[in-house]
């Protein structure tokens, strides 16, 4: 889809034109539906983050809003999410101690600039900065994050206090507080988790016994979770089991959330810079792959860099009405868009749900067990861990599976900042060793044709005056010199060699310390009687060495086809090769 | 030439056996010229290195001894260099007071590191991490240390104090110390400074005119600094000027060098670590490309990885022998080779030469003004400076001028480490750029041929039913996005495309990002009722395919070439295109 003007960047005045009251009917169901499942969710990743619950919903209300304005996916359902959460506690750890008013305004100004550098890096078209996350890096990474939060949460299914950012350092704590356990809070605890991981498996094919339809029966086991809220506030109230140490959430203000812009010293700001680039960064790569997967089964698009404008306002919004840094949810995603949304207003209507949450349901909330709060947690995080891709990367490639494990490892031992920075750190240096060894083909021409292949995968004839190499990179800095060793060591083999033509068929660019290299190597065969030729040289690259004197100054010549370098090198052997006659390799 | 075994690591072992009185005696008449050229040169780069002159002279002895031995290059001269001393004064200037005692041992001790950094990059086969550094970066990075090195003498020339290792700290301390200038001190310099120019450009000339032959000319003119150095020495003790503040080198302890193993603190060695890098990369980088040029003028060749032993042995044997970090250095490996020298021979006997000079001759140098050194320096560092190469790199590419500006204003303005540093991120990181934006061609059949080519370049027929894309880079991770990008907005614009076929004729690697954007374009395409065909892929990248999953799901066929591929989809216009008849493009 073509988008011009403002439009462009405000796609609601595109789709918002062609709103009609059937898209109406089908938004609605779906915000209903999510509505309902994103109540528990955002309660416990604030809960997750380190800050008061209520902080979860309205980081569900206004963000939602300004993404159904600016974001151009049609399913994705914005809001708190495990793995941001994990890295706004990581971050704010750091500066002010969790459930202090400064740290729920440390919060919502991690929003502010987390969103600040997405708006900038879409207005700038820098969604590309986000390819530095790998596949084996991002994967990675939300395995260790799962098993990380999941550790984090079972000292509140157990009773017990325990901190830690570390799957190490939590372990410990756990071990050391596990004689403080609570019974009660592990008996609501354990029968919570069980119940959730039921609901995923066992709920669904249940109700289709009972006769639902597939959709039906997918959509209330979507509601489990609610179900385990009230249960679990039941039982709390009847046993009042708050009395017998149960720890619960507590009052929770009622009413719509304030609107201030939040204010802080410079110095948090500055402390905070690179965790929210961490953060927008992730966020984004996440949200994106979700919006992207989701939007090709309706074979829509999304735009990427209007995306970092959509979920940049979305968080600029969080920020100004006291919530925390937001992003995309895969759950909730897939959600909305099976229950049938259409547009981004799905999304509003989902936000105003979470309103009049906040504003009638809050008082429910007071008797609600944090334990059932951390087995949603636990149970949602855990579908995040895939151990198996490590298995996937280690059969497709080393140069996979050693960013993956890195990240992994590091992440579980020394933190989520330390273990994305391990990753993509691993990653550029093994594209660099990678692009620092070029490679170069040795080519003969194939019986029977005008094509030229590798010696060592067809049965091709070549001419010992004549050597053909074909260089299978751009040449860079990087590999200009492996270049320059492998073209001098093969012809220090040859002595019979009068001719060595380079055929740059898949050369889009020689940076000015691979032309040193070419002059070099020109050089040396010159010293040695040889002529340096060129074919198949593209169009840019040869405009680029015009600028140079090395075309004027090459001892060869460049011709359009390795064919027509062969005919004009080796004459007899390129015509009887044609005719597919055998000849002498 | 091939090495095996012991004499792979110290080639003296393979050209030692060759030696005969012929070789014997061309060497040692080289060695003789170098080491004339070397007294004051030495001299003259530890005072640079604020280190005491006779430090420069140990630095000659065993380092060139140890080069004989390992070092593969048959004409290098190491010792003490330009940029290597200013380096190490940068270094060094940050742990000690240049003069003092624990600045001399500091500075064996980062040769020492050095040595060993250099020796295990050697074993270890590291040479090419070299390559980060880019033609632009070291041509940037010489030229602004010669700049900075000029200026960092004229307090000498002047015979003022004033220190700063950047151009505005140096300049800024100079024009303050400007009234102190001492008239007798400006003299020497100024003269010394204006021969040893007339010497670079006028003396040989001269020479030829008085009949010399052009080769004796041309060595005579080498002896330059030497007369200066005599003619100065002689007008300080005529004139005693020491008395009138003409600042000489004074007492230079007679002997050989101590031996004795640099003993400094850990923190010490710790804090020489990055400097050490820098050091050993820099210099290695300097002299093989020293190295490769001579050697490639007789049809020799070097080992590089070979060669980072070599200046490694160098370095430690500096270390031991109270030295300072050492390299081969160009002019006097010129000389070295103009002279005749034909194996690294030559080398041990200079070091023989140095040696009688540091046993004999430096009594002599008592009254040696400082400002003569300076002037050897200002006029030696000048013919590094090369400010052209900014405007060949601005004409042949953006991202060649950029990385070589900025290094040269970054150690120009905050010193030499922040420069390099800075050079060499800019140049990955606009190579992370470039690979971010895969180079992605429409190919359509040159009538008459089998050939497909760029539609934008060539004149080719297609057809509107098959989309054939050339992909010219290996895709991963940092281009995957893109190319799906690329590929999905192609065929949008296209209603009766029924096949997409990729030419893999540059793909050298799919990593598992890659593999990802593939399936996702499968899918995409797919669900559009367009099948996906690959032509011309490596072997490599199809065994590393069929590893996967990819292959078997594949919507469309494996094709050997793109003729094949478009004979299949698309034969009428194929046998047409074929036979050379136009067809309606």
């Amino acid at each position: 889809m073509t988008r011009t003007g403002l439009s462009r960047y405000v796609p609601i005045l595109d789709w918002g034109r062609r709103y009609d009251t059937r898209t109406f009917t089908s938004d609605l169901v779906a915000a209903a539906i999510v509505t309902i499942m994103l109540i528990p969710q955002s309660l416990a990743y604030a809960l997750l983050a380190g800050l008061p619950p209520v902080v979860g919903l309205y980081a569900s209300i206004l963000p939602l809003v300004a993404y159904a304005v600016f974001g151009t996916s049609r399913a994705l359902a914005v809001g708190p999410v495990a793995v941001v959460s994990l890295l706004t506690a990581a971050a704010l750890s750091e500066v002010a101690t969790p459930g202090s008013a400064e740290y729920v305004v440390a919060a919502a100004a991690l929003a502010l600039m987390s969103g600040a550098m997405l708006i900038a890096l879409g207005i700038f078209r820098l969604g590309f900065i986000a390819n530095l996350l790998s596949h084996p890096v991002i994967s990675g990474f939300i395995t260790a994050s799962g098993l990380i939060i999941a550790a984090s949460q079972l000292k509140h299914l157990l009773g017990v206090s325990a901190g830690g950012h570390t799957l190490l350092e939590v372990g410990t704590a756990l071990v050391a507080a596990l004689p403080q356990t609570n019974p009660w809070t592990l008996a609501i605890g354990a029968s919570a988790t069980a119940f959730l991981f039921w609901v995923r498996s066992g709920l669904k094919p249940a109700l289709r016994r009972l006769g639902l339809s597939d959709y039906a029966a997918g959509l209330v086991a979507r509601a489990g979770p609610v179900i385990a809220v009230a249960a679990s506030i039941l039982s709390v109230v009847v046993l009042s089991l708050d009395e017998k140490g149960v720890a619960i959430v507590g009052d929770v203000p009622a009413g719509l959330p304030p609107l201030a812009l939040p204010v802080v010293e410079t110095s948090l700001l500055v402390s905070l810079i690179a965790p929210a680039l961490l953060i927008s960064v992730i966020g984004f790569v996440e949200s994106v792959s979700v919006a992207q997967t989701l939007a090709a089964k309706r074979r829509q698009s999304i735009v990427p860099n209007q995306e970092l404008i959509g979920l940049g306002a979305a968080n600029v919004a969080s920020a100004f009405s006291g919530g925390y840094p937001v992003t995309g949810g895969f759950a909730r995603s897939v959600v909305n868009f099976d229950a049938g949304a259409e547009t981004p207003a799905a999304g509003a209507f989902t936000a105003i749900g979470i309103a009049l949450a906040s504003l009638f349901l809050t008082p429910l909330l007071h008797y609600l067990p944090i334990a059932t709060l951390a087995a949603t947690i636990v149970v949602a995080v855990l579908s995040l861990v895939d151990l198996g891709a490590l298995k996937r990367a280690w059969t497709y490639s080393r140069h996979d599976f050693a960013p993956m494990l890195a990240t992994i490892l590091v992440t579980l031992g020394f933190g989520v900042e330390a273990g994305i920075l391990t990753g993509v750190a691993l990653s550029i240096a093994l594209l660099l060793w990678r692009t620092s060894r070029p490679h170069i083909a040795i080519v003969g021409q194939v019986p029977g044709t005008e094509h030229f292949r590798n010696v060592k995968r067809h049965r091709v004839v070549t001419d010992e005056r004549v050597l053909s190499l074909r260089i299978d990179e751009s040449l860079n800095f990087a590999n200009a010199r492996a270049t320059e060793e492998f073209v001098l060591e093969e012809v220090a083999g040859r002595p019979a060699l009068a001719h060595v033509v380079l055929q740059c068929t898949a050369i889009n660019e020689i940076d000015m310390s691979a032309l040193e290299s070419l002059e070099l190597i020109m050089h040396r065969l010159e010293a040695q009687g040889i002529a340096l030729h060129l074919s198949e040289v593209k169009g840019p690259v040869m405009d680029r060495l015009a600028r140079s004197h090395f075309v004027e100054h090459l001892t060869g010549a460049v011709y359009l086809t390795q064919h027509q370098a062969m005919s004009a090198l080796s004459p007899a052997l390129t015509r009887a090769a044609t005719r597919g006659e055998s000849v002498a390799a």
